[in-house]
């Protein structure tokens, strides 16, 4: 079992490809074989196969187990600890956009004055 | 300029490591030197220096320049960014509780005809 650490660290890593990002983008769309994957992204099957390997590690995508027709799905479940995970910094973003809110209708009422 | 998919790589390759996700757990309730973030981590300086780095790169920290006194502050806008990348998959695990949620109701509404 991994701790909760290990498991961020992994989804980390698996997003930290666009390709793989956007295997992900697809798959939010319904699922697909290898060769329905490889096809838009004009990859080899190895190539692909590769991603999808290191996306099933990280528990991003499952793999079907009928023979010929594999079918991956998306499974969002590291995708939400991740988010989860940000929320933490949600406070600071939130108070910076209120101090540029804040800065802006100062600006705004200084025009006002002056005009 | 980075594009967007470029910023998001280089901010998920930063965070996949559990201690540069401690070092900015650490910054979010303040600023602090490279020694004060040493400490903590019982880690030599050229270590968390390049832990730092790597952060720096990424946007997500930034450096002071007083000679002597540099200390480090957090930057979220990379992790309000991951947030809102996030978000493209909420409604996937949002239907999967709500799937989850009616199977509970389902199984208590049998119960409470059984009983």
């Amino acid at each position: 079992m991994q701790n909760q650490e290990e498991t961020l660290s992994l989804t980390f890593a698996a997003l930290t490809s666009p390709t793989r990002r956007a295997i992900l983008a697809r798959l939010a769309q319904g699922e697909a074989t290898v060769n329905q994957l490889a096809e838009p992204f004009n990859m080899s099957l190895p190539a692909i196969s590769k991603h999808i390997k290191v996306l099933e590690n990280a528990g991003l995508i499952k793999q079907g187990q009928k023979a010929q027709y594999r079918p991956c799905t998306i499974d969002v479940k590291p995708l939400k600890e991740i988010s989860n995970w940000t929320e933490q910094y949600r406070h600071i973003w939130e108070s910076s956009f209120d101090r540029i809110d804040e800065y802006i209708n100062q600006l705004n009422n200084k025009e006002n004055n002056n005009e």
